[in-house]
């Protein structure tokens, strides 16, 4: 079991310049998205009524913790390659998985946060909505990592267990924010229903790409490349799908994390009804 | 394509000490203008009427990201070259032409949300406008850098298509704020009249700048200067060519964020009418 999980971190198969700079690239990106919505969310506050501040204070925490995480991530790559003959190498240092899996414990428990903050549900539904709902995503990532860090072709079969375990607290998620925003639809008002339903949507498509990109990333074909065991042909094959492994999860984690948190602040805008002083206060 | 594609980033001629100079200083000057930037929107939401603070608080963040892009930027110049015998050659790393393009996805259809903001559009023109800019923003920022990351100077009539391809969506956003600009004129107060006349003229004079600095980026013979194939002559003409090209993007994108941004701001100012606590409350 120890040795199983001593490669905490993915063995990484060899990559093209264009390869490598294409990921490199994403992350950067991804920081600089992270930033600026960090940056957008904490200081909007003060453009919505004060009841709906502390929902983009939570949305703005959760793009900041991304965006160290990306940063960290950046790092992980530059450190598992190194340039040799045109092409990049790996692995320098092994890339680390974990720092995705660290960012997921902290930001999905307060994704679930910030959309129950600015619901503005009841006390009481509220308190019993979220503490389901956390403990799901905590079950969900702490199931998922097990699988995720096994990189031996032959324990594959392991991978998709782990996958399925945590596959049950995932659809539990989904099925419960998808039924509580339906519900809540109509306890809001008009102008945020709209909105609402986009982010229903942006929740269900986005969180698709992450167990998707488990099961791409954990077929026999792909573990042997990571594990530079496979020949020639399926070692391309497997460096394009560390590729669009990490390019995927990018662009997934931008979309739920900042372009949610636009649509957090869009809903408060649309259900602040205060004007003047009051509402700009701060 | 994909070999085409290899070259994410340009190889580089090489430059005197002076050339290389020039391009370091003016990054650096950039990241100094653009963060002095940011911090002057973000101060100044305080001192004009609560509904302007918005567009502010979006010109701001355009400017953190142009920002750290240009810091980016700045550490991929260092990267590219080493100093040996007195000049500077290239290329160690090479020099990342994604981040420009990166800041551009990113900041070109906030540009268009911060202008849309300040003019307070009725919503459902606003709406309309601004999916339309952000559609064709989007469409000429993908369109143009398939183009820009062709290096081999065989493939320079491609990168004609390209450009000529991005061109339509560019012209088509030019059309549309010039026109919507005009039209809003009259029903913007006298005060903010001749600043948006300005706003127009700033829009149309920095944003020419791309294209040209794209073609002329593009020739069969910068090509070949910065493929390094070129003869001596043609190689200066490269490399003042590389030079010239960097210093008109980091001038143009100076003038076309934090000068807008500022232009934006004064618009903000001209139209607010309250005084007193209510407009400086925050």
């Amino acid at each position: 079991m120890i040795e199983g999980l001593s490669l905490l971190a993915s063995s990484m198969p060899d990559l093209s310049v264009f390869q490598y700079n294409a990921v490199d690239n994403i992350f950067s990106m991804t920081v600089a998205t992270m930033g600026a919505a960090a940056l957008f969310l904490y200081m909007s506050r003060a453009h919505v009524d004060p009841e709906y501040r502390p929902a983009l204070l939570v949305s703005g925490i959760v793009v900041s913790i991304a965006c160290y995480h990306y940063f960290m991530i950046r790092h992980s790559w530059h450190d598992a390659y190194a340039l040799v003959d045109g092409g990049y190498k790996g692995p320098g240092a092994a890339f680390n998985d974990f720092y995705r899996y660290a960012d997921w414990i902290l930001t999905v428990p307060l994704l679930m946060v910030e959309l129950v903050a600015v619901l503005r549900l009841p006390a009481a539904k509220a308190t019993s909505l979220l503490t389901r709902l956390v403990i799901a995503a905590a079950a969900m990532i702490a199931l998922g990592y097990p699988g995720e860090v096994i990189a031996d072709p032959a324990r594959w079969t392991e991978r998709v267990v782990w996958g399925g375990l945590s596959s049950i607290p995932f659809f539990y998620i989904l099925y419960v924010l998808w039924t509580e925003l339906t519900n809540s639809l109509d306890s809001q008002p008009p102008a945020a229903r709209k909105l609402l339903e986009i982010a229903r949507l942006v929740i269900l498509i986005t969180w698709a790409v992450y167990p998707i990109a488990y099961a791409l990333g954990g077929t026999p074909d792909a573990l042997a490349a990571k594990a530079g065991t496979a020949d020639a042909a399926s070692g391309i094959v497997g460096a394009n799908g560390v590729v669009g492994l990490q390019i995927g999860y990018a662009i997934a984690d931008m979309t739920a994390k900042a372009g949610f948190g636009v649509l957090i602040y869009l809903i408060a805008k649309a259900k602040s009804t205060k004007s003047g002083e009051a509402a700009y206060a701060a």
